[in-house]
């Protein structure tokens, strides 16, 4: 074990657990890589809509970044009072789950998990597209790289949200005070230069305007926009990542990341419009992307240029973390309802859990590879599970509040449904806008996942109907067993498992397949060699039963005969005794015929419930 | 079972096995189609070495011919008593293997292998080679028309050999009718022309020349020409298909297809001498192959050109049948004694030996897929394995009659001794000819094989020495044993667990991983459900042991626990009672943990010959 060790770091014991926890200051890459990573392309997003409207366009960029950034506000005061009102963990699927039920439970999860899947593969491979555009000799190996970053977030992860939260702290930083410096430094020279502003370095000229303004463009210019606010809900599901006071550094992560967040969408909106900087033709040869053209605008193109836009292309490629360190959370939230497999709820050797992060891990992978790589025609897809999600958690808070029946609550109900007004509008918009687009393929999904989800929960519902605990052990009728055993030949290894029939019960019936000298040896030593010892020493003699198989099948006329047993002997278990020779290397398998499991699999498949299969080991040294 | 029931057949009792069998009709196709199907590409083989002789070469062809025809007869007379002396099938595999020992009976059976995996993979794509060269357009299919001829033959081989031999009756006679009557009636021109021979469609003229004959190029003409012979072995090895009196029908099979290819190849030397044919460049565009040529000469190219042609084509695709009527028949022979997994001894439900079928096709597929469907390279690798085979099995047929010390073996000897020694010095010339393109791969192969064979070996002889039967069953310190139940919460499957384990032996221990409430819940329980109600009974009192496990490992702590119980019972068995719920739908694998899988094989492998896995299931309906 000390690769997997070396790899994934010791195994941490329960009791550790509280050592794990982490404060704002790793919680922001934790939790907000996502969210932060987001204004990265949000506006550009938005302003790629605008572009048939040329220079006009950049008129319409700063209400429609006021918009996005009052929403943002209603949902940060939202999810500030979901953090208080759920400590131990309030993403929307537990909210919405709560307070509305099963369907908007399930709703709002599988919303966020196709959400959380597709943010890990659009994000890696935008981070990645972003390097090969700098770097165009790595374009061969744009699959490879996108595979070998989702292989590095994983064994991250794997190592537990503490170690990811410190790995990822450097890059965060490092963009977030270079993407401010430089906004900052953008609007001091915008303001001191009195309106005769001249760029370091000019952006390329606008197009001339293609389309009148309409109401249209500019709501799909919102809708596309609102991908800005992707990521905003991780850290109130991941309040239990925190340490004490467990609320408070909650609500001062989430504070400082949508703090950071407005600043760098206000700031890009006023400087993109002082600037005159509008979105170029994305896969064209002129393209060039808002921020590289905005920094390049303020700041020239050294050393500021390059390591801004490298930690851009860091953060890019490192937002798909916050996916992976919610992903799981919601799994485990929802398998504890039992609409996915218990198995989620396990915590791993370092404390996170594994098969969530190792199912994210495989889901975005078969999507990045399905696409080769370039997973441009899924962002619009994206925005639609956030904004679901969104709506159902701040619904579910209304019902959590009007439960409560108290004055006080009236304020905060007001917030919440302000929210999932305002989320629900934005749900509508984004479909309507993006629905050729590509979210129809969410509008099938979503459904199709909620059907799975219900499914598994009924299939646990019979299980646990069936299985439920009886209120004491009933001794009635307890007899010893039935105990067949199979012989091909009389070996070692046969009377090894004769010998442990006769432990069991004075019933004892070897089964054996006819087939020529072997047959006849076999009968002949039974009785001195079997019976009279056995009778000798007290035990029931076992009887040699020898069934005819004219075709040469061994296994059926053994499994015919057991049923057989089990159908004229109703108040008995039949215990059928396997030798199994246990191989120790893999080779062996092929050196030995495999009976013995093809028996015991059709036994069990074929029985009514009184066939038990007992696996007697036999060891070659 | 009615899809396999119409693919396979019925299955075929073991009293069936005498109908099963065959006469000569139906043994030529069936044992003849390698040996026949060579006279196609054996001339062809020695005249394309000839190339450079130009018209000069053809003086050798009939000097080369007669000398293979000599080689031949040497091999058929020895055949022919090699059939009487082996009549339960003497391939050079058993008479080495019986009369020189271990060593010459696996360099036998490897060469012999070798040769029948390469003759199926390269007379399938001679035949689908041949086809295309009438069909370009089906060049791009090449692949898939190899892998489709392969399955057709495996599935009309896995439905028996008498089934294989009818099938391809039809395509044989028609072979050997077309080809005769043609030889037969160039012959007759020949001779009536009076040496005024005007060919139908006169044959390309031939090469300048370009080098000087010397006995080096005679030699490597004539080992190419030997690739004619491959195949012959086959009935001797097959003797057991036929049908009584087994010798007679063998020997007259095997006269039938020696007496057919010796004219084929007489016939054919002749013919290309008067007719002045010459090889063509294999590859080129002016390609033509010999028989094309000869045929288009003598009946000019009108249908019944075409029917040979067609013919032809259809032989080279299923000579390949030959290997899959003995390749199993090898294999088992071999494993009977020990030097290959047993299993390939095993009658399928056609009685043929289906394990080697199936080894064949899928080595045979491995090679062609490997080679995309061209292995005209494999060519020179052919010879060496079927002659090492030959020269294995005349000398053991010498050592055979020395060993039965009668005078009036003494000419059959003589006969063995020769055909030994004719072909022995073949196997070096061939050897010598095309060491560099390729019979180093046989020469390295060949030894390969044989080291695996003698592993098998020893492993079934280690193997046979510690499960040798005992005399008697011992019935000593037999002790009930000593039970363990793995229990997670107290459910109908524990419950059905335990009163399992309560019949099996008083000394019952309930085995739990410490997990929170549950292990309250369940320390609560125990004294009045489990405890109280067996003491009642009679019965021992099952005791709960719960296990701490800081790590949340479930599987390791039970392991390391049943192991300590195995080291301090030193007289008794441990058995441990494993609930098994029974998945009948493929999805519920994943709904429920897999533990009891993997507790049993981690148990079976660490423990120490005294670890019983007792699985006991639980059906959800």
């Amino acid at each position: 074990m000390p690769l997997v060790d070396k790899l994934l770091g010791r195994p941490l014991a329960s009791s550790e657990a509280k050592s794990e926890r982490i404060g704002p200051a790793a919680g922001v890459p934790t939790f907000g890589l996502d969210a932060l990573s987001s204004a990265a392309y949000g506006p550009e997003a938005a302003l790629t809509i605008l572009l048939p409207l040329g220079a006009l366009g950049l008129g319409y960029i700063m209400p429609i970044t006021a918009a996005i950034v009052v929403l943002l506000a209603i949902v940060y005061f939202s999810y500030r009072q979901t953090i208080a009102a759920y400590p131990g963990g309030g993403g929307s699927y537990t909210v919405a789950h709560e307070n509305l039920g099963d369907y908007a439970g399930l709703l709002a999860a599988a919303a966020l998990a196709t959400d959380y899947v597709l943010n890990v593969a659009v994000g890696i491979s935008a981070g990645v597209g972003a390097l090969i555009s700098a770097a165009p000799a790595l374009q061969p190996h744009t699959l490879g790289l996108c595979l070998g970053i989702l292989a590095l977030l994983t064994v991250v992860n794997l190592r537990g949200v503490r170690e990811a939260g410190l790995v990822f702290m450097a890059p965060t930083y490092l963009f977030v005070a270079s993407l401010v410096s430089i906004i900052g430094w953008g609007v001091w020279l915008t303001l001191a230069s009195g309106g005769r502003l001249h760029p370091a370095v000019a952006p390329p000229a606008m197009k001339p305007v293609a389309e009148a303004a309409s109401i249209w463009i500019v709501l799909r210019a919102f809708a596309s926009g609102c991908t800005a606010m992707t990521g905003v809900e991780a850290v109130s599901n991941g309040v239990q990542a925190f340490r004490e006071p467990v609320v408070d550094n909650a609500r001062r992560t989430l504070t400082i990341i949508i703090a950071i967040l407005i600043v760098l969408l206000l700031g890009i909106a006023w400087l993109v419009q002082v600037y005159h900087i509008g979105a170029t033709q994305p896969g064209s040869a002129q393209y060039q992307s808002i921020l590289s053209q905005l920094i390049g605008a303020v700041a020239g193109r050294g050393a500021v240029y390059w390591i801004a836009i490298s930690s851009i292309l860091m953060v890019l490629c490192l937002s798909a973390n916050t996916s992976f360190a919610d992903f799981p959370r919601l799994c485990r939230a929802v398998a504890e309802n039992s609409f996915l497999p218990h198995s989620f709820a396990n915590r791993g050797r370092r404390l996170v859990y594994t098969e969530g992060i190792w199912v994210l891990a495989v889901l975005s992978g078969v999507i990045i590879t399905a696409f080769g790589g370039v997973t441009d025609r899924l962002i619009p897809l994206f925005a639609v599970g956030a904004f679901l999600a969104f709506t159902m958690s701040q619904a579910g808070m209304v019902a959590h509040w009007r439960k409560q029946r108290e004055r006080r609550h009236i304020g905060s109900m007001f917030i919440n449904g302000l929210g999932a007004l305002a989320t629900a509008a934005t749900v509508v918009v984004v479909i309507l806008a993006k629905f050729v687009e590509g979210a129809w393929m969410v509008v099938l999904l979503v459904p199709a996942l909620m059907a799975v989800m219900f499914a598994v929960r009924r299939h646990y519902d019979r299980d646990a109907v069936q299985t439920q605990g009886p209120q004491c052990i009933s001794t009635k009728g307890l007899k010893p067993p039935l105990v067949v055993v199979p012989v091909e030949n009389w070996t070692k290894v046969s009377e090894k498992a004769l010998r442990f029939a006769l432990t069991l019960s004075r019933d004892v019936i070897a089964l054996h397949i006819e087939c020529g000298e072997q047959t006849k040896s076999l009968r002949q030593e039974w009785p001195a060699c079997v019976e009279q010892p056995a009778e000798k020493a007290g035990l029931g003699a076992p009887k040699l039963v020898v069934l005819k198989s004219p075709f040469r099948f061994v296994i059926q006329p053994i499994v015919d005969h057991v049923l057989k047993l089990e159908h004229e002997h109703a108040d008995r278990t039949i215990a059928v005794v396997l030798p199994e020779l246990i191989e120790r290397r893999w080779y062996e398998y092929f050196l030995h015929n495999q009976r013995g499991k093809l028996l015991a699999a059709l036994l069990l498949l074929q029985g009514d419930r009184r066939i038990v299969i007992v696996n007697v080991p036999w060891y070659l040294t």
